[in-house]
Order: C-alpha cells, then sequence, then structure tokens
C-alpha cells in the first residue's frame, strides 16, 4: 500500500545530491580507506567545540538533577539565556535588542520552519537568490509556499536586483538572504543590501501584508581579510534574523538558533507570539534545554576563524594552480567554482573517480559549478591537489 | 499590516486554556505568593531527573570537545545510541524490535509531526478519542489535516467503538491512541485495543493507502497497580508507536523520543526513510545531540514511580473526601473529575477563587469536566482540601 504522501514520494525519488554524495563517499571509503578519500561534499565543521564548551558542560551536569532541572519552560526558551542572548547579538548586529525580540530555536532550520509556520498562507512564494542552500525549497513547501530562485551575476554571485525587482510579485510573502552563502561564499555588500532593501520597501506600499527579509545568518561569524557582514535590521523594518550556534561553536547536531524579530517592526509582539506559538505547534516544544544552557554559558568563546582562513587560501591555491575559475570566498566554508566543461554532474563523476567528494551545483539551483566544503583538516586540502589536476586534465 | 496567517492569527484569537490558566496562575502567585497557590494547571514533571542523568552529563562532558563531538550525524540519530534504545524499547514493548525500526525524535510532538510531514495528504483526517491532548488539533492542521474527536464512554473513558468504527471514512489516514491517557489517566485495556485494530483491519481492506494507528505512549512506564499497557505493535501491523524521555527522565525541556516502526509493517523501509526525510526537512534535522547522549547514558534508569502512586492516592482521597466524581487514573498524572454543577468553565474559576488551578475540559474536547495534575509536592495536594471542599459548597 502506499505509505507516505504524494509529495512526499517524490522528494524521496529526488533525494538530494548532498546526500547521493554521502552515499557514494561511505562506497569509496570502505573500498579505498577514509584516508584515501578527499572528501568535500559535507558542510560539518570538523574544528572541535571550543573547551568553553566541555566546561560549560560540567558545570550544568551539576545542576540539572533537581526538580524541573530539565523541564519545560516557556516556549521561547530560559528567559536568562535570551536575555544573555540579547546582548551578545546586539554586539553582532551593532543594532540594540532585547529579550522580546528573540524566540530560541531548534537551530536555523528550526527557525525559518517556525517563522514560515507563522506567516505564509497557501500559494505564498518565498524569492531566492540562487545559488541556493537545498533545504530552502523543501522549508517552503512544509507550509503551502514554493519557492522562486532568482539567478545571481554569474561572475561573483552579487545580486541581480532587476531581476529580484521582477521577481516579487504579490504572491511573494518572503525575500530569504543568506550571507556569508552557502554555496558560493559570498558576503553581499552595503550597497548589494540597501538597493534589494530599497525595492522591498517601495513594493510593500500599499500592500495588506508586508513582504518579510529573512537573513540566514549561521556564517556572520565566519567573514575573511576584514570583510564586513552588513547588519539588515537597520535597512528594513519587516526582517527576521535567522542564525544558529552550528558553525561557530561546531555543534551543529546539539540544534540550537534563534529568530530575530526587528524591533523596528511595528508589529513585532504579534510577530513574536505568532512564531512562539509555531514552535509550540510544530512539535520543537522550546529549543532544547542542554543546548540553550550550553550556549548561554559558553557565551563569547567561539572556534578558530583563523584556521578557517588558512584553509581558504591553501584551497584557493590548489584551485588556482590546477587552473579551476572561481570567486574566491568572503566568508563560510565553501568554494563554489566553475565546473570544467560546464556539465557539474559529469565533472563532480570525473572527480569521484580521483576519491574527491564534490557536489554539483545542480543541487543548488545553479548547474555548470560545484560546490566544495573546506571544513576539512589542512592534509586533505593539500592531499587534493593531484586529483584536481587529473580531473582538470581529462576535460581540457 | 497583517503579519500573521490567517489561521494562525485564529490560533492566537483562540489561545489554549492552560496558557490562559498559566497567566491566571502566574497572576495568583504575584499577589498571594507561590505557597498559597496549588497549582495542579500543569504536566510538567517535579521530580528531579534521576542522579544517572547528572553522571552522565559528567562523561558527554569530557568526550565533546573533539572532532564532530557534537556535529551533524545521520538524520535519524547517533547509530549506537538507536541500538540501545532497539534494545530498551524490545524490552517495554515486548516485541522484538531493531535500530533500523526507529528514528530518533525532538519529543514525541516531534515525531508526531514528522510523521504527519511523511503520510497526511491535504483534507486527512486523524481519528482521535476525545478527551484528548489539546495539541493533537494543531499538530494535524500542520500538515494540511485535520482532527475528528470521537467521544469515549463518559464514566470511564474507555473507546466507544462502534463511535469510532463509525467515525473512520475514506478520509481518514490516521487513529490516534494515547495510553496511559492525558488528560483522563486511563489506561486502555487489550480488549478494547484488539477491538479497534479489528476495526482498522477491516477498514484497511481494498483501501489504495492504509490507515496509520499512531500510539502516542511517553507515559507507558507510569501505570499503577500493576495496570498493563498492552503492546499495539502485534494488534496492527500499521502501528507507529511515538514516545519520549521527558516524564520517565523527567527531562521534558531536552526534547528527545522516538518514532518506532512496526517491525510487521511491509513497507516499513519506505515508512522509515520518509520519517527521516520529514524530521529533516521540518528543521528538526536530527534530534537534539546532547539529549541523544544523555538517554543512552542514563538508559534503564527512571524516575521514583511510587512517588507518583502515592500522589494519586493522596489526590483521590482527597477528591473523593470532598464528593467529587471521578474515573480513578491508571496511569498518567492526571485526575480528570466532572465539574460539580455541570459547567467546566465556571467551575474552574471558583477553584482559582480558591487558589486551586486546573484546566476546564473544555481545552480537551470534553465539556463538564476538569483536569488536574498531580506531578506536585504531596504537601501541595494535602492543602488542597479546603480550597476544594469550599468551591464544592458553593455549586451545591
Amino acid at each position: 500500500m502506499r505509505v507516505l504522501s504524494k509529495q512526499v514520494t517524490g522528494y524521496m525519488e529526488k533525494s538530494s545530491w548532498i546526500r547521493r554524495m554521502f552515499e557514494a563517499g561511505m562506497e569509496l571509503k570502505k573500498k579505498y580507506g577514509a584516508e584515501a578519500v578527499c572528501d568535500f561534499s559535507l558542510g560539518n565543521p570538523d574544528l572541535p567545540p571550543p573547551p568553553e564548551v566541555g566546561v560549560a558542560l560540567r558545570e550544568i551536569a551539576e545542576e540539572v538533577c533537581r526538580p524541573f532541572g530539565l523541564g519545560y519552560m516557556p516556549n521561547f526558551g530560559y528567559p536568562f539565556v535570551r536575555e544573555s542572548l540579547a546582548g551578545e547579538i546586539s554586539k553582532e548586529q551593532g543594532v540594540p535588542i532585547t529579550a522580546q525580540d528573540l524566540v530560541i530555536t531548534c537551530g536555523a532550520a528550526g527557525a525559518i520552519n517556525t517563522v514560515y509556520r507563522a506567516v505564509l498562507e497557501p500559494g505564498d512564494e518565498v524569492v531566492c537568490p540562487a545559488p541556493y542552500f537545498v533545504e530552502y525549497g523543501f522549508y517552503a513547501e512544509n507550509h503551502g509556499g514554493s519557492l522562486r530562485p532568482v539567478p545571481t551575476n554569474p561572475t561573483d554571485f552579487s545580486l541581480d536586483l532587476s531581476a529580484m525587482d521582477a521577481a516579487i510579485t504579490d504572491k511573494t510573502r518572503v525575500v530569504l538572504i543568506n550571507s556569508p552563502n552557502n554555496p558560493t561564499g559570498r558576503v553581499y555588500t552595503l550597497a548589494e543590501l540597501k538597493g534589494l532593501t530599497d525595492i522591498l520597501l517601495r513594493h510593500n506600499k500599499g500592500r495588506e501584508r508586508p513582504i518579510f527579509l529573512i537573513a540566514d545568518e549561521p556564517y556572520r561569524f565566519l567573514a575573511y581579510d576584514g570583510a564586513v557582514v552588513p547588519s539588515l535590521l537597520p535597512l528594513y523594518p519587516y526582517t527576521v534574523v535567522v542564525s544558529s550556534f552550528s558553525k561557530n561553536l561546531s555543534l551543529a547536531g546539539a540544534r540550537v538558533g534563534y529568530a530575530l524579530i526587528n524591533p523596528d517592526m511595528p508589529e513585532k509582539t504579534q510577530m513574536h507570539d505568532g512564531i512562539v506559538l509555531a514552535n509550540r505547534i510544530l512539535g520543537f516544544v522550546n529549543a532544547p534545554a542542554l543546548a540553550q544552557l550550553l550556549v548561554h554559558k559558553a557565551a563569547g568563546s567561539q572556534v578558530d576563524v583563523g584556521r578557517y582562513q588558512g584553509r581558504r587560501d591553501a584551497m584557493a591555491k590548489v584551485l588556482t594552480e590546477t587552473g579551476y575559475t572561481f570567486a574566491k570566498p568572503s566568508g563560510a566554508f565553501y568554494f563554489f567554482p566553475q565546473a570544467p566543461g560546464g556539465d557539474d554532474v559529469r565533472f563532480v563523476n570525473l572527480l569521484l573517480e580521483e576519491k574527491i567528494l564534490g557536489v554539483p551545483g545542480s543541487g543548488f539551483g545553479a548547474p555548470g559549478y560545484f560546490r566544495l566544503a573546506f571544513c576539512v583538516a589542512q592534509e586533505v586540502i593539500n592531499r587534493s591537489r593531484e586529483g584536481f589536476a587529473r580531473a582538470m586534465a581529462k576535460v581540457s
């Protein structure tokens, strides 16, 4: 009998490219040993959580075996954690925010789903620059919406503002921006963002329902060469920032992040209450208690950004010397080079023959490119040089 | 402008009775002091997590500050945690299950939402005996479905099998059973459950899509006087058990539970993969890492059931001596007495005048009753006697 819904059955058949590469990689590693494979397919940070995380957990261990020590709490999270996060985030955004502007969530993925549950009506569209994080399409469809990707400029992945403008219609409920970007490493400039928010302000006029700007910022801390990640809060009142501690504290599996409602949003209280309700009824109930306590106690610490910068430079060197064309990433831990020969799926398969794992750009709405995640040991990057050179030679 | 969707705006206006009582309680406690109030409104276990939880956390603290220590994992959870849970659950259910039958989730609430995301089509119905847990309606509506409550027998809340039979139509995709029950404390007997699954087996014949039976069992460990909670797995192949460690380890805020697919389900692999995908795309990604490690290491321990039994007996004594009519709960930590005078909202307000907090049955699809959660100190139960007597006197 048919156990899954038609939509989910369709999803299963498509599966994701990241997953397919993951499975191909497992096979390669089984066959040749993990050391023989250069795995750039996953954005799973390999740096250990900073030592403050261990210290925090030891403290938590002494405190929780008391009544309600790990019990239910308000659906927006522990009030004292929200308070301390508000302080941290005010510094990061350069804008004063209060605890009441925050909902602590099950990571940024949980935050996006929760915001969508609160605001989307059936048929609403989410406009998003492409290439984009592969899960974005599912998140919109979970709540009756759909994703409308808009290509960026092909050389540097900067926003194509007139294309964004043209894509916004009466159906648009959300514009979703991810900077520093996965998969391109692009950090949008203040000029680009100002251009975008001017467009949104214009479209908002006379509408019964505002267009929200969701800024997905888990890589905010990870910008190189002094690149600045501008805050969207001063530019547009209907901004919601979503983020997580998955990357800066290397705890992606612990599932903690937040949704930050712009303190300038006139309906911010209503928006907050709606997001809190959505967080409850979607079954998150509250962000995981232990992870909340952890980010509270380890606040201010983070992994060594210098190590990621060193890897980025090493990767850029390997790719340049072996003849690849790419925009050097200003943030996050991804390269998104052009696929030699133009066919990304074919080229990723050539890399596979060299025991190098990448992900075709097709999986990010951008055929003709491929993604390399450099959250791996520098030794792996150096070792990959010959394989990259041989794959290139096969195409030329 | 209108920031929330129409549906969520409607939810906000209804709000929940539990929440209203919570707010009324906050006010009372502020005015008279927490010690003066008898708060039976919340099912938030007050027993501390067992000492094994602290021990486990101390071990975890020593282990996580290494590469991938808290990183991403397969979306179904840590393989070794799934393995050990499978062993535990096989004993509880009296049926051998394997790790491949399990998806570790963000509590039972996360599990139900994840299963619904995988199987519901727009317009599908979830049939559920009433009274029922207030969130069940939201969970169905999150995924395009709706809840169809079916009254139980009014004296003992046993299943009304012919009413259940009559409620099942072509639209029915799920029958949802919660035993031991919140809010009634009812433990369904093997005869009732056999009656129900016979009905489901009959309805399933000739259908393209099966009717799933979801067994929501977070209170399985909490049955009194030797009451047995029969497993539904041997009775019906399309059973999915959902549960959590919120109550047996007192860690409701930590958010960990599971969905268990019946090993007898012919399409179990497809079902598993669909639930894992749903867990990923709804933004849970994986069940919180720290809580997974915790239940793994603290496996086999639980809070002292004897203390809950003592409180149940004390509460039964208070309610009997003050003249209330109720079915003595065989499990969970709730009483669901008849509201004297018949109007549950009015009676709960009378209790409020006595600084006693309960929840009207209307909030559980059962007007004319009210819920008392006895996961509170025995002293509170004893102290409530006079208030219960006075409220009763006001009605008589």
